[in-house]
């Protein structure tokens, strides 16, 4: 399948030309994020967590403590979600106020939390998560002893039902204001890696590991 | 009122520690975000939308177009919404995978979406939204004819059931974790404006006005 079938929950209606199936398309959005926002219903009511996720195959991860009432609920009652990322890329200035934007890559997924529940997949769904958080780092760290694996839980989400949407490029103004004296154009929004700063306690004579050079 | 009162469903019970409900860290953490995520519940089921928003006193407002369904639904039924904003600050490496973590700013609100009816409130709005999104741009804009104004739903959310987590500074580490030869730190995380790029049809003469210079 390269397309996600377009549902009523996923159909883009505002702006439809923004809307992006291409499964291609909306795993690169997610592999590229760091955090979603998770939206649930408890007792009638909307709650949402934003939380750190990555992507394997057709499933999102995501993890948490064993005592988190909301990882429990989600686990137990295997809840319905709406799960959303969105990467502001740029704001769009166009000659009119009405006509201002921004540039954006937002997913939306519709699917049902699964209690992760094989060792294998769970140990490998921490392992790709702290190398898409920071390449190289697993290997480089103490591995979680058997009571950190217990107190962890760890929760999967078929993606089926999503869509993304899309808006690159310059403003778009009316055809009259084209001649206004107005400055139009895009400020990127790009969000950087810093130095790393060592913590105050580090062991002396441990050095930046090559992975965080660059 | 300095601090919102702990609610049942504002009460941060996972590392209530990170909880903060001083009303000027909450204003903060949204005065500097320019998307949030509105959740809201559609014949029992989660939905969520990234979208722009503004803070005037103590309402977040957001705006779209009077053909959103979504906008519709949220004013014409007074919907119950859960809102969520997140700054990530940096990634938290520590020596065990364990304990790895990232800074973060976030907050949550819960709230009712109400219609502005008045024109002042929504002119105001979209000024205060417009300059928020680029200091200065108000001013210098073709400003919405009154077909743009109509075609413009402007909602707004009491901000009184709220709270904020934080989390600041360098990894915490088990004890007996801080004599392995691993590297622990903060590898920071931050957006920036970058250099304004003209639109290609920009009309000739038109220079980069002051507010964008910096």
């Amino acid at each position: 399948m390269k397309e996600f079938p377009i549902t009523d929950k996923t159909k883009i209606t505002r702006l439809p030309k923004r809307g992006v199936y291409e499964k291609e398309v909306v795993y690169s959005i997610l592999d590229e994020a760091l955090v979603c926002t998770l939206a649930y219903v408890h007792e009638g009511e909307p709650f949402q967590m934003p939380t750190g996720f990555c992507r394997m195959g057709d499933y999102l991860y995501i993890h948490g403590s064993v005592g988190s009432f909301y990882m429990r609920e989600l686990a137990d009652k295997k809840l319905k979600v709406c799960i959303s990322v969105t990467h502001l890329d740029g704001l769009v200035l166009a000659r009119s106020a009405f006509h201002h934007s921004v540039n954006y890559r937002s997913v939306i997924i519709f699917s049902v939390a699964e209690k992760v529940e094989s060792k294998e997949d769970l140990y490998e769904a921490l392992e790709v998560f702290t190398n898409k958080v920071q390449p190289g780092r697993w290997s480089d760290v103490r591995k979680p002893t058997e009571g950190e694996w217990k107190a962890t839980m760890v929760l999967k989400f078929k993606i089926e039902e999503a869509s993304a949407k899309v808006r690159t490029g310059a403003p778009k103004d009316d055809e009259e204001d084209y001649a206004l004296d107005v400055w139009a154009g895009v400020v990127p929004l790009v969000t950087e890696r810093k130095k790393p700063i060592p913590d105050p306690d580090l062991k002396s004579g441990v050095s930046l590991p090559d992975y965080l050079k660059s």
